[in-house]
């Protein structure tokens, strides 16, 4: 245990991980103190975790008439909360590309990320593995999934492991007929049936597209190529991944589907601290636990995410950034549900093999590819 | 990786467990060879194997007419075979209180003993933790409940453990009515849904002393209290165990009902091997997965079991004498299935408070509580 408490900036500290993670830093005061706080626009609630945690620095991303001169505003803001000197950990839960630069400064200032924003390595995972090897730094995961992986492996490297397997919900849609499924409405794509999540992401969750993200993630948080990652269907969300060893032997981690111990335990690995933030496991309670083949037919995102992953390159950006472009319209009711998948593959025919091999380069694809689901969509 | 092969020493090569490690041993070659045997009774089946792996040592623990004077023979072959200096590893599938003087002596001469005799640790483990800090031996279980365990741990100490959820397949009688499992045949007690063991474990299995046996373990191996150990029943015997952590993550460790692995982990721990012995984990296959309440009043082996564990003294040796007279009866017919936790519970009153400070005190208890049950049923 460190004696003097480590500084932690959270970027993305209004969203749904930002809360759980400040919650989690508030029962341990004598380990954390949380010296920075990002938030994208909700200024009410940013302004009330300043109030409460007393940061030294506070960061806002879209800015309107606000007249708070004494916070840095706008993108760049999360770069100057992740290098700050008195912060060690950067807990990014920033959504979508934004969080790269974020990640990328952190990283190279030697500092722990504890990472939630699934567009990192997603985007530029090879670079984000460089940036880590220059500057000191390292990526924790904070998803429930990659948080089980590195929890299963203790230390094990690679080459101890046959495979990777990441459980997932299904979705609201788990069972619906794939018609069904391609006319489903916003508000049944937000109900999620396990986890309670910002609205991006529980439409990823509804198309699968959340689950390709999670794979591109696990391939390169733990350097294991894509036929050594599997997915595999489990409606309860107790048993958060498995990994199956050299020898046969597979580790699961479990739990009741909560956010604040992958939180707590991206700020702690490897070690572990008294928590009480999760109800006493019963597994009488969570019985049965059941597992089924994903319909990868029915949920194309998740092929075209891992086929994108395998291309490599500006593929996954593209997929990316395409997939967050029709969420965006869907959620906005402006395109179908079907519509979502359609466009991630229209948009990796025209623009998957566009140059990938530098920070800019991704910033252009990621561009090109939402400009491309726009006008396929005339919006 | 060590560059010369480790010598192993198995002591009830002929048995289920030994059978199983010499399968294993035969796969990795490169890193282990095989310098013990000692068998029970078996003595063609020893010779095979002696013939097989040509070991530089035999012994044979019952002989009769066998002119095979070039083996040693008699109980004390067990300890002669666990201290020799080309052995490293012994593997001890011994299968009663004879299986206690070999670990001792193993663990004195600095030996890792892969223990699959639970009589070792349940009549003796205070001296057994012992003889481990006197002569720098260790203990690797190879229960599989406790394999899982280790396994779960990852080198992390009792004061990271919240709780350990050891799982029972609930054995034959699972379902079964209270009045109808204490009539129980020979033939219907033997049938075990999910694991093929030998004869003596099998009815333990039945009767949940080998719960309790393995609650006791948990004790001493892990050093956690009793409060601390959970024992649930999971029918499929997919999740070996659970350990729950302070931070509230719970990690298991799963696999397809083979003794293979522990065997396999407990000889190369911490590290792990490539190892295709066990088919490829599927947990679609082993879907659903089902959790039950012990019927605590219905098996009440399990319950005397653990109150012998905190009663501690030579109650345990008591409970386990007790316990593997009464199956020798059960299994020789001379006796009812409910006889036996009648037997061990009026054995405990009688004897559970005697002496168990030493080795003698222990083999005194050990022997009272035998006769004590042979006279109790007039055998």
């Amino acid at each position: 245990m460190s004696t003097s408490p480590q500084g932690v900036a959270i970027l993305g500290s209004t969203g749904s991980i930002g809360t759980t993670a400040l919650r989690v830093l508030q029962r341990h005061t004598d380990r954390f103190r949380v010296r920075a706080l990002t938030a994208f626009s909700n200024v009410a609630l940013l302004g009330e975790q300043v109030a409460l945690v007393r940061p030294s620095f506070v960061g806002l991303v879209r800015y309107g008439a606000e007249p708070r001169l004494e916070w840095a505003c706008g993108t760049g803001c999360l770069v100057e909360a992740a290098q700050r000197e008195d912060v060690s950990i950067v807990i990014n839960a920033v959504v979508g590309a934004a969080g790269l630069d974020a990640t990328l400064a952190a990283v190279r200032a030697g500092k722990r990320v504890a990472l939630a924003n699934k567009e990192t390595l997603v985007m530029a995972g090879p670079l984000v593995r460089a940036a880590c090897r220059e500057g000191g730094g390292e990526i924790i995961p904070v998803d429930s999934e990659h948080s089980a992986i590195l929890q299963c492996l203790s230390g094990r490297s690679a080459t101890d492991v046959r495979r990777l397997i990441l459980t997932a919900s299904g979705g609201p849609f788990r069972a619906w007929s794939r018609e069904r499924v391609a006319g489903a409405t916003v508000a049944e794509a937000l109900q999620h049936p396990t986890w309670h999540m910002g609205r991006k992401i529980s439409i990823d969750s509804a198309t699968l597209a959340n689950k390709a993200l999670e794979v591109i993630e696990a391939h390169f948080l733990f350097g294991l190529s894509y036929d050594r990652i599997e997915v595999v269907v489990h409606p309860q969300s107790v048993v958060h991944s498995f990994v199956e060893f050299v020898d046969g032997s597979v580790m699961a981690q479990l739990g009741f589907p909560s956010m604040e111990l992958p939180v707590l335990y991206a700020l702690t690995h490897p070690e572990r601290v008294a928590d009480m933030g999760v109800p006493p496991f019963d597994p009488i309670e969570m019985s049965p636990l059941t597992f089924e083949r994903v319909r990868l037919d029915d949920f194309p995102a998740l092929r075209l995410g891992i086929a994108a992953g395998r291309r490599a390159g500006a593929a996954p950006a593209v997929f990316n950034a395409a997939n967050e472009q029709a969420v965006a319209l869907f959620l906005e009711g402006r395109i179908a549900f079907g519509d979502i998948p359609r466009a991630i593959a229209a948009a990796l025919d025209a623009h998957g093999g566009v140059d990938g091999s530098t920070r800019d380069a991704l910033g252009d694809a990621d561009r090109v590819a939402r400009r491309f689901v726009k006008e396929l969509f005339r919006c």
